[in-house]
């Protein structure tokens, strides 16, 4: 019985993004746990830029320095 | 000190069925576990259903299929 | 798809309280929005005494304290 | 690794009162318990007013009858 | 700044498991979303069998009727 | 109707820190927004160090390294 919560800053997922997300996520456990995929549930949240805090500031007023959650 | 958490797929829930499961869920907790209801809160979370998988597959795509979440 | 969280303090529910808390949620939900109780999914989380804070006081002080959240 | 989740009703919460919470929340844990601010993330959700249920009622309906729940 | 809650029946996960599980869902939201991983935190919560309510029943009672949630 | 979760791992948090934790969310959410004290509940989850994962390693990898989440 998984439930899988994803919380991400909204900034342009798209549609075919959160499925791949959330087939990812279910195929993943899946195969890890063996589990039947119908009793797997996967809910993305997405959360406004003033509404996620990091290292004690917005998201958003990091984005307006120029600070990006993007891999290197 | 109870706090319940109900999330649902956005489909058209109304007002007053949110106030149904609010004094559903608030009374089933006070006559339960005998809480004062004034300790009880109830958060409601519709998600939209790009946001929400089931067996791998965004609830989205499973509605166009004509696959609902009815009781049968 | 419904997912419902129940936050408790850890006071001694039992196994039969649980049962009628997901019984209760299961059917409310079926009941009010006409669910397929098979994706109805509930999930109790009971928390330390020392976990829960009310009103900026620790649960477990508040109960040495002779404060309890039964209903009056 | 801290990760904090606030819940609030959406009743006209400032960018900057989520900063202050953001900040605030960020110092006390990294004064608490020392943690590096570069691991503590915060979220904030608001919740619609009838969305969030008290005591039975939903908070829509509670302001209507003029209750709030501001600070005496 | 994505952050991940894995929430499962506790039913003999091995610590192995639930490091593939989050390798699994780190390196997914890296490629998928291009994310830093060092800003993806995944918490997995292991649930008690009567904890956790399927279709209005325990899952702990589930097992004893020999229903399981493995993939067929 | 403010609801706050904070979760950590779980590393020797004193039930002293945990109430300093719990006065200082209240307090600033008190006076941040002017909430009622009473409407405010904080629950922390201590989280076993397997159960977390950043940046795809479990907290127990990390620190069986040397790497710690100690403020520098």
């Amino acid at each position: 019985m998984p439930y899988v919560k994803i919380e991400l800053t909204r900034e342009g997922v798209t549609r075919e993004q959160k499925q791949t997300l959330i087939k990812g996520v279910t195929d993943l456990i899946t195969n890890t746990l063996n589990k039947d995929p119908h009793l797997t549930h996967v809910v993305i949240n997405e959360v406004e830029l003033d509404d996620w805090g990091y290292a004690g500031e917005q998201v958003s007023v990091l984005r307006e320095k120029g600070i990006t959650a993007d891999k290197k």
